[in-house]
C-alpha cells in the first residue's frame, strides 16, 4: 500500500473573487480532504463550536501560542487574533489527507515562508467589474470603502506571480472543477516519497 | 481574452502499462488535445491514411529530416526509423491545443532534452501489484525468475524520477480521470503568459 502525505492547499485571492464558494461546493464532492479550521482569540457567537468554527483561545493563550510558534500564520484584525495553528494542520497530511486553507494573500504568504511544500492557489474574479458588482451586492459598502476594496484587490492581484495555479471564477462549478483536479493532479505528482518507495526494489516494492 | 499556448504532455511507461487504452478514452472526453502522430520509413498498410496513422516518409527523406533536426526524437527499429516530427507538434501548441505524446522512456528521455516545458507522466502497469502479491504471498515461481522479473520492470520504473507524475493503471476509468486532472491542472499553471498579462492591471483586466 503506497500511502503518501497528504498535501497542503492554500486558497487564496482577493476577497470577492468567491473562495469560499468553491471550497464549499468542493468538500461536497470528495472526502480525501479537510478544511483547516482557524483559532481566534475573539469570542464565541450564537451557534459557533469549538473547533469546528474556530478553536477559540483567550488573548493570553493566543500569544502564548505565537511564542511557542505554534502558528504557520497569524494576524492580528483590531483588538483580535486569528490564525492557523500547526498543529492540526500537519497531523492531518500526516494522515494522508489534504488540507485546504481558505486565507488571504498576507496570510498566504505567510505559510510560504513557514511551509514551502504547500500549493498555492489564486482565485480571480472574472473582471474587475465583476469584483465591484460582488462587493455591492454584498451590500454595506460606502462609496469610499468600495473603492478602497477594489485598490486593494488589484494590489493583491499582483502577487499572483507567488502562486503555483490560477482560477478565473467565472462559472462555480468549472471553478469547483478545476480545483479538485489541481488536487488530483499534485496527489499524482512523483515526488521523493514515491521516488525512495520504488528504490527499495531488491525487498519487493508496494504500490497501490 | 487569455489566450495561452498548449501543454505538450509525454505519456510513457514500460510496455504494457496501458498507455493507449488511457488516450483513447481521453480524447472521447475532451477536444482540447491532439494526439501527436509519428513519422515512420516503414511502408503503410492496408487501411492507414498519411498524416492520421502516420506521416509516412522515404528512408531518404527521414534521414535528411533527421540532418534537419526536425524530430523531436527519433529512433531506430530494425530497419525502419520513426519519430515525432517537431512542426506539427509546435504547430498545435501555438494554437492553444494540448498536444499527447505517447512514447517509451528512451523517446521520452530525448523529448526531454529538446523540450523541457514538456510534462512528463508515467503510467505504471497494474499487472506491477499482481507480480508483487505473487512475490509475497505465493511463491509460485521459482525466487530466481521472480527476482528476474522484478529486476527487468524496476530497471524501466526507475526513470520514474524523471518524471513529473505518476498513474498506476489498475482501473482505466480512474487512470484517465487522473490524466484528465493533470492536463487540466497543468492549463491552470500560473506562468509567465499570465503573470505579464494582469501586469496590465492599471488599464483594467480581461480575463476568460
Amino acid at each position: 500500500m503506497l500511502k503518501r502525505q497528504g498535501n497542503l492547499f492554500v486558497v487564496s485571492g482577493p476577497s470577492g473573487a468567491g473562495k469560499g464558494s468553491i471550497i464549499k461546493e468542493l468538500i461536497k464532492q470528495r472526502r480525501d480532504i479537510w478544511v483547516s479550521v482557524s483559532a481566534t482569540s475573539r469570542d464565541p457567537r450564537d451557534g459557533e463550536q469549538e473547533a469546528i468554527s474556530y478553536f477559540f483561545k483567550t488573548k493570553q493563550e493566543f500569544r502564548r501560542l505565537i511564542d511557542q510558534q505554534a502558528f504557520l500564520e497569524w494576524a492580528q484584525v483590531f483588538r483580535n487574533y486569528y490564525g492557523t495553528l500547526r498543529e492540526p494542520v500537519l497531523e492531518a497530511l500526516k494522515k494522508g489527507v489534504n488540507v485546504i486553507l481558505e486565507i488571504d494573500i498576507q496570510g498566504a504568504l505567510q505559510i510560504k515562508e513557514m511551509y514551502q511544500e504547500a500549493i498555492f492557489v489564486f482565485i480571480l474574479p472574472p473582471s474587475l467589474e465583476e469584483l465591484e458588482n460582488r462587493i455591492i451586492h454584498r451590500g454595506s459598502e460606502t462609496p469610499e470603502s468600495l473603492a478602497l476594496r477594489l485598490k486593494t484587490a488589484l494590489e493583491e492581484i499582483a502577487y499572483i506571480e507567488k502562486y503555483d495555479y490560477f482560477i478565473i471564477n467565472d462559472d462555480l462549478a468549472d471553478s469547483t472543477a478545476k480545483l479538485d483536479a489541481i488536487i488530483t493532479a499534485e496527489n499524482a505528482k512523483v515526488a521523493q516519497d514515491v521516488v525512495a518507495l520504488l528504490e527499495q526494489a531488491d525487498k519487493g516494492f508496494m504500490l497501490g
